[in-house]
């Protein structure tokens, strides 16, 4: 560690990741700016220059390598006094013109965690930093192959080996191109395990509005939703908008707008008034054909997505969507059917986890309120093989996967300070202390 | 009239026109057969293909020339002893792959009233049988461009001079092509009402479901509904599908679903329990953005085509949607903005035709059903130059703009001669007899 520098504790955390995160977007976003949008897609010439940006950052601070998983994962290691670890990160990639927190601020804090451990003395535990890859799926479809790699749930021949990018690029190749083979990735969940990892802990944006709307600065993540994802598809008969009378139609459209009402009533009935009970559902494509300004539409194909925390909830939401859309069929002379399209399960994060964040929350903003993911993260597929929790920083707009999204430098500052008291509360409770 | 074949009245008039309209698909539709899709798209190759078969048959049967006017419309007269005249018509264009009855049964059914007629003898007023140009709009989008010529009420230059096909063609050259130049189409006006016209009867199907619903072959058409017809533009706030709670969202598409629902019920609340009274509406055109599974609709636009026979009843709807678009708009906190695209007045018909229609009809059917047209057609045109009515056969199935359109033979057969009993009781009408 010869070629580290050395930081000083006395400097507020949040100062050096803010500073970095302006450096990083300096590298990474179209004009340079924090706001001028992230083009750190994964796989890409952009994404491998805040790769370097990040490799030359710890080696100039940390005076450590990087290495890098068979999976894309990038690892930084500080070596404690056992082997046994603590584990955090996020991921540097991003969406298109995507936000200068999405991803980054995990990754950039955890940097400082290092930092500051390293400054410390040695640490009684190992400390892995990991900027995990591909989390957005932004540019093949399928997110979080980097951490679902590690947890050993991808399966990337039947997962990956298909998909193309916009320009014709199939994903095989684009991984090769930057060192990782299709056929090797799952080596990355033996290598995880290999460090004796204790505790997975995150640091993120909300991308939502309930932290602002609470007016907190810092929220404790009680887990990531289930999801139910599924089309369906309501057919009646195009006729002429003229010449038929109102009784004698089967809208097609009509029975999709009874529908998504009714799923929304569905949401509202199934939340309850904590936030670890509230649910969403949410019909977010419709399409109508034949979509003439002077036709009774024939057939209208509408998406739905409900999430929730409890899977008992969750699947009580699906039997209660199913029924209306069935209702919303037969009021308007119509059939329906229903295509999957996608399901996980809701991942709830670590009791125990769960009680430090809310304590380092408690400590630096006063209060700890806690919410749910409905977002996936990376730490939902690390939950599945150890103890997990996440934390939020309030996103002010609550909006996602946009440059316009940002957080307020005072809620930053805590967030990333009540971050590292997580990581500490984290160490000394894997050490034993 | 040396040339005319003499028809013989004893054969019923269905017989002929039936015959003749197999001839006319024989040459017109893609298999030549009824049901292979008429192709008689108005100023192109297979449309003067039907004209040439008119001209023939006309010729043939009748002895009579074809006068083409200034708006390409074509005209058969049968001088009777005053030149005050019965006019009657309708249609052969058609959608691409339309209906064998869509407009052409109008004309051909006008064909046997003129061979009957001259069978039997001078009549006391005369007669004129009009194929309209262009009523559907099929092509260049500006339906009813020959009947509206005629009426006068067309401005070619505003309205049709900037159209252009999907070929790339221009409507003038398209029309020069036919012999029609666009600074001339409205002599047309000029060329009809020097003929001395008093009354114009159309015979059409319904292709709508009343007819067929009430089990009845022929319908008297009270007038063609006015028509308000807007899109309406919904913004609220794309938001991640998971990160949002419901109530914090502001769904674009949930403002436009209330807004549809509501305008079904406004459609159900002023039709009355009367035929005349009765009232549609209609969002046919629904798009919504972004548009993606996970993203609560930021946007959505959706179209609304009102029609009612009563111009007053036409606005109280259209106050009513507005009111109900800003209810949908503020329970989803999101704006609404209105946009014009097209509009047109009641048009109902005559009283005095529509009596004889009555009679008519009861004759054939024994019964007199009534009901107004939602779709527009050539009569309602003439219906502001002059009485006017016309008569609907049944649809069975009540579509549209479809190759699968049809009527029972027996049906079109009543249709027929209850036809023929409403040009005579006009003719007597109209002679003072």
């Amino acid at each position: 560690m010869s070629a580290a520098r050395t930081v000083s504790l006395a400097v507020p955390a949040s100062e050096r990741v803010i500073a970095d995160l302006y450096e990083l977007a300096a590298r990474t976003a179209t004009d340079g700016s924090i706001h001028g949008g992230g083009q750190r897609v994964a796989w890409g010439p952009i994404w491998r220059e805040a790769r370097a940006w990040f490799t030359e950052k710890v080696k100039t601070d940390l005076g450590l390598p990087v290495h890098v998983d068979p999976a894309g994962n990038a690892w930084v290691t500080l070596q404690g006094e056992s082997d046994d670890s603590v584990v955090f990160g996020s991921h540097l990639d991003c969406v298109p013109s995507g936000g200068w927190l999405d991803g980054c601020l995990g990754v950039v804090a955890g940097i400082e965690v290092l930092r500051r451990h390293a400054a410390g003395g040695k640490s009684p535990v190992t400390l892995h930093l990991i900027d995990w890859a591909d989390e957005e799926g932004a540019r093949f479809g399928r997110s979080l192959a980097g951490s679902s790699s590690s947890a050993g749930t991808l399966d990337p021949h039947k997962e990956l080996a298909h998909l193309v990018d916009r320009a014709g690029v199939k994903l095989p190749d684009a991984l090769r191109e930057n060192g990782v083979e299709l056929d090797h990735m799952l080596d990355a969940h033996a290598y995880l395990l290999a460090r004796k990892p204790k505790a997975y802990l995150e640091l993120h944006i909300e991308q939502g509005p309930v932290l602002e709307s609470l007016q907190e600065p810092t929220g404790v993540v009680l887990g990531t939703m289930g999801v139910e994802r599924h089309m369906i598809r309501f057919k009646g008969q195009a006729v002429h908008a003229g010449a038929t009378p109102i009784p004698l139609r089967q809208d097609a459209f009509l029975s999709a707008a009874e529908f998504a009402l009714a799923c929304r009533d569905i949401g509202l009935k199934f939340s309850g008034d904590t936030p670890r009970t509230r649910v969403v559902a949410t019909c977010g494509v419709v399409k109508v054909e034949p979509g003439f300004v002077t036709a009774v539409p024939g057939f209208t194909e509408i998406s739905l997505d409900m999430r929730a925390l409890d899977a008992g909830v969750l699947a009580q939401m699906k039997a209660a969507a199913e029924e209306a859309s069935h209702i919303a069929a037969d009021r308007n002379g119509c059939s329906v059917a229903w295509e999957y399209i996608w399901q996980i399960e809701p991942r709830p994060f670590d009791p125990k986890l769960l009680e430090f964040c809310g304590e380092a929350v408690q400590q630096i903003v006063g209060r700890a309120p806690q919410l749910p993911s409905g977002p996936l993260h990376d730490a939902a597929e690390m939950a599945g093989i150890m103890p997990t929790v996440m934390m939020f920083a309030q996103s002010s707009p609550g909006i996602s996967h946009t440059k316009l999204e940002d957080t307020p430098i005072p809620h930053l500052d805590k967030s990333i300070r009540a971050f590292q008291l997580l990581v500490e509360k984290t160490v000394a409770h894997v050490a034993g202390i």
